[in-house]
């Protein structure tokens, strides 16, 4: 734990005094490491993702919105898992000393901390470009999580919430010419939603889930690859964002939907028998889920476009999911 | 997990076949999150150490070595709680896909995490400015980890290995003309031992325990702190690096010791009643450490020089310890 600027964060969370995510905090911010007391009969579970300033976010992004998106899509790994998330430990590294922009992504970070029940146990503020990374730990029963691996022929492909915001907000920001839409679609870039209580609720329904960080081509891919299936997705089905159409077509809406990344919803898969327990799920209002394709015998993804004929890679422009490097 | 960068590291780690430190990872890289076994009983101890290029090492440093020293101080931080190491996650945002030099930074990391049972469980690679953070998880008994409260008045303070040359092979770094002796200072700064064994082997005899990372004077103002206490440090009984004083003088020596950080060697104190067993350990071998001072009533740390007066901040350059910004 070093670093001045931590103390700015530390103080904004003990300020919130996020009391019901510290439950299982033994101690805290402030040696050389926190202690953390995992439920018994509990595994734990642990994931890493960073976002770099000019790579996954615009340098002039407020500090609020960086810190949120930050945890954000942590916490999507936890729900990808059928995770309770528990503990977040910071790296920050910082080019500079703004203290309003310190103080904004320290009210994000425990905003956010609270309201998913997940606590600031560590951190290490160093000097350098504008970088934050984030470790998460949650916890899950034996037996009860969900991986990429044991979609089987015949299981129905989910998704949910809705596709293509955050691809589009990409591509739109640099029309500035329609300020109301570039704010919903800006707003589900930075703020995805994690499905963590989703995914708690999938643990026993779905056999294969992942989150949608890559485009949902690329990452329903990693579902197929793992648990060595095909898959046959219906573009028909696909739950656009709403408007997305009129910004600028059919298949640009498509393309944003299956190619692009950081909408953060889950893909799952759920076999026949569980259909029934889903659908009750669905038409309760539990859960916001479309199903979108099937897992089919093979290898290999094949997608039908809104006249049910193969998407060729041509049409969506020879992207199959956000290449990091 | 992301960035096909990662999978460079990731097949030096299955080449490696780190079996031994691979126990209690359930599933490991490869899908959204690790799932992890924590020993029952155990509680869980987890810290965060990032390494920015240019500002924690030079730019040209060796892959092995940054990765080995990215590791190590993460290390040092369970052994100041007198925790296990067990896994750790590592976020690596690379400005460039230099293949050699990533290949010798996933064989030193290998190394070391094969040497220190810790396994490789997650990760995230990203494009941007070099930087690497590790987030590092071990287990402890309850009741029986290393704080730096605890201390008490009439407690011995002890270091553990000897001190000060990491902060010389900073200094020395403009000296090109004394390459043998730089070489062995450059080592210890690089590849600085993280005292795990000690760590443990102090569960049941230190009343606190703190590892040098900021300078011994300012980490041990942290127990002083934690424990609310004050500190009387004898400088005629510091450990200096052997050559030091050679190098550049008595006063420079012991600046380095006092106030350099980095050499990631213990500081601990010890109640009276614990000090026969500790000296059983460190005369048979087992832990090398020396008395340096104890624990005294009020606040604040003082220091007598080798002439048996107190130390003066200007004696040590108005340096009390490296500051990260």
């Amino acid at each position: 734990m070093q670093g001045r600027e931590f103390d700015i964060i530390r103080n904004y969370f003990a300020g919130l005094g996020a009391a019901a995510a510290s439950r299982g905090v033994a101690l805290g911010v402030g040696d050389d490491a926190a202690i953390l007391e995992v439920s018994p009969g509990y595994q734990l579970v642990a994931a890493v993702d960073t976002l770099v300033a000019g790579v996954h976010f615009p340098p002039q992004a407020a500090g609020d919105a960086v810190a949120r998106r930050a945890l954000r899509v942590n916490l999507s790994d936890m729900a990808a898992m059928g995770a309770r998330p528990r503990w977040f430990t910071l790296a920050l590294t910082l080019a500079d000393t703004d203290t309003a922009w310190l103080e904004a992504f320290s009210r994000g970070l425990a905003l956010d901390a609270e309201s998913y029940g997940c606590a600031l146990v560590g951190g290490d503020t160093t000097r350098g470009p504008l970088t934050v990374s984030i470790q998460i730990l949650g916890e899950v029963e034996p037996g009860r999580s969900l991986t990429r691996a044991g979609a089987e022929v015949g299981d129905l492909v989910y998704v949910t919430g809705e596709l293509g915001a955050a691809a589009a907000a990409l591509d739109y920001l640099a029309d500035t010419t329609q300020a109301e839409q570039r704010r919903a679609l800006l707003d589900r870039y930075y703020l995805p939603t994690p499905r963590v209580a989703e995914g708690l609720q999938l643990r026993d329904l779905a056999s294969a889930a992942i989150d949608i960080s890559d485009g949902l081509l690329a990452d329903v891919g990693h579902i197929a690859e793992a648990s060595r299936v095909g898959v046959r997705l219906d573009a028909r089905m696909l739950p656009l964002f709403p408007g997305l159409t009129e910004i600028s077509g059919e298949r640009q809406a498509l393309r944003w939907a299956l190619t692009g990344g950081d909408d953060y919803e889950l893909c799952f898969t759920v076999p026949s028998d569980k259909q029934p327990d889903l659908q009750r799920l669905i038409d309760s209002g539990d859960i916001g889920a479309t199903a979108v394709g099937e897992i089919v015998a093979g290898r290999g993804i094949e997608c039908l476009d809104q006249q049910g004929r193969a998407i060729t890679p041509e049409q969506l422009g020879n992207r199959t999911g956000y290449q990091h490097f």
